[in-house]
């Protein structure tokens, strides 16, 4: 049987307005779902769940297309897509959010067609884990499935959090999104702390400072790649993530491969997290996808090569 | 002609009493020269220059010396010994200082003996740039230079630092500091004008997130250790210092080398920088100079292996 490397990934698409210490853009492209898909069509083909209202631009959906992104799964339906207001300090790891108008997106409810609920690379983005686990039961036998969360769904709605994580494989989640999460303040014991939650690896995002993994062998430790100005944070962390499970799926890396050969799963797993890194380093030198959108994947392994020059002891 | 690897540090020598999340300690061990010098006595001979009452037991002294780290440059002189209070909440990173009593240090005039003056390798730890100048005019011929400073001198006497920092092949400082000296909110620009200012070599430190290292061949990114339990953080800084420098001594890794052959010289700076990380992840362990008095060298080397694991992409 053809192995399908085929990623779904379900969440937010939105208009952001945000204001940074280098400017501001004004309702713009942004949602999860949308750096998720972006960053991983690098790699992979992607499948997207989503909803938006009918003021969402079609160009931006045409765009989507080019890149092979699927998205006949975003449902248009009459009203306002979702909007989300936020500033950054000059703390630019933390977000201040100003206002949330969740309009359209309040009442979504993710309808599987047939293509979907055959992909085997699932991303579950930050969402209400109700509908994490709805795409769960709608999928079949998906050969790996990741999660993110945040403190909105952490604190509101533990139980049916802790539903899901029962059913990932990877937990991708910030650091003090996993404090949080465990009631622990050191990260390596909320990492024991998680992977008994169900998850078999996480991965810690620690913004400006890299991301952590917690792997099938050991830790690996990964830092950001340093640009000279960062212009705005959003979506750094969907970003990595699209770049961390697209290269997974494209090397055909799921749990049976953890378990027949965790030594190469770990490896992969290592170089997904770089890939990660280096994908994120791009979204935050411009507002909303605008870096990404004019990246080229030559400049993304140049970057990539530089920063694993960056982090080798033996140079 | 022999080669001489010794290293002569200057700095303070204190008592501490420090409260963190962890617990508290009163009036124990601390001064950057301590934990510089007890971390780089791990790799060289170390030769101190500091000042203490009459009030400091001698069997600090002693104990010192069993690790054949000369303390006849200690000046003993009749008053108190410099005694820091300080606090650390759940930001470990930061220090809260409730008070400092310089005591004897406030007089303090290095004088350096003939032995002192032939070491090779220097450092100068954080105190007064105009005293760190004082010993770089005694001095004969250093193969290498290094040194640290803090905010309190960096907005207190600015250009007394400026002439310190013409004369110094290394800079190792905490990355606010790096920006409070350059009036720069990102650490790359932060470094260009760092090494303007006469450091050829810049160690930014950065807290539980390790190190950078702008070197002879680009960045290299170093993350710290992750510890189970941070103790204390006192002295992380100076003990990361100790074990760099101690190890680039040992290696007679000097700026000669750095002309001569610019790869190798960025070799081992990467590889000192890793020292430095392991042996600040050991003395955040505990309080004082506890932990680091008890550590044995193959524990050490054990755990160096383990953190160059653990940044390893190919595991």
């Amino acid at each position: 049987m053809q192995k399908n490397s085929t990623i779904l990934t379900v969440g937010s698409m939105a208009f952001d307005s945000v204001q940074t210490p280098a400017g501001k853009a004004d309702k713009v492209l942004g949602g999860s779902v949308n750096y998720f898909s972006v960053a991983a069509s690098f790699f992979s083909p992607v499948q997207v769940l989503g909803v938006v209202g009918d003021d969402f631009p079609k160009t931006h959906l045409d765009w989507l297309e080019t890149r092979k992104i699927d998205v006949s799964g975003v449902q248009v339906v009459p009203g306002k897509t979702f909007h989300w207001v936020g500033s950054y300090d000059k703390n630019l790891n933390e977000a201040k959010t100003l206002s949330t108008a969740l309009n359209v997106f309040e009442h979504f409810d993710p309808k599987l067609q047939n293509k979907h609920k055959e992909c085997d690379f699932i991303f579950l983005a930050n969402i209400d884990p109700v509908l994490q686990q709805s795409v769960l039961n709608q999928v079949h036998k998906p050969r790996l499935v990741a999660c993110d969360s945040m403190n909105f769904w952490i604190t509101g709605k533990p139980q049916e959090l802790k539903e899901t994580l029962k059913r990932v494989d990877i937990l991708s989640i910030n650091e003090t999104e996993a404090f949080l999460l465990t009631g622990e303040k050191n990260i390596n014991k909320a990492a024991q702390i998680i992977k008994g939650m169900g998850p078999s690896i996480l991965v810690v995002k620690r913004g400006e400072y890299g991301a952590m993994l917690f792997g099938p062998n050991g830790i690996f430790l990964a830092p950001a790649y340093p640009v000279d100005t960062v212009v705005d944070p959003t979506g750094a962390g969907d970003s990595f993530a699209g770049a961390f499970m697209g290269y997974l799926a494209s090397q055909n890396a799921d749990r049976e491969l953890g378990k027949k050969d965790p030594k190469k799963w770990d490896s992969i797993l290592r170089h997904a997290v770089i890939s990660g890194c280096t994908m994120a380093s791009f979204t935050v030198q411009d507002f909303s996808l605008h870096r990404l959108m004019r990246l080229e994947f030559n400049e993304f392994k140049k970057r990539q090569e530089e920063l694993i020059q960056m982090i080798s002891v033996k140079n």
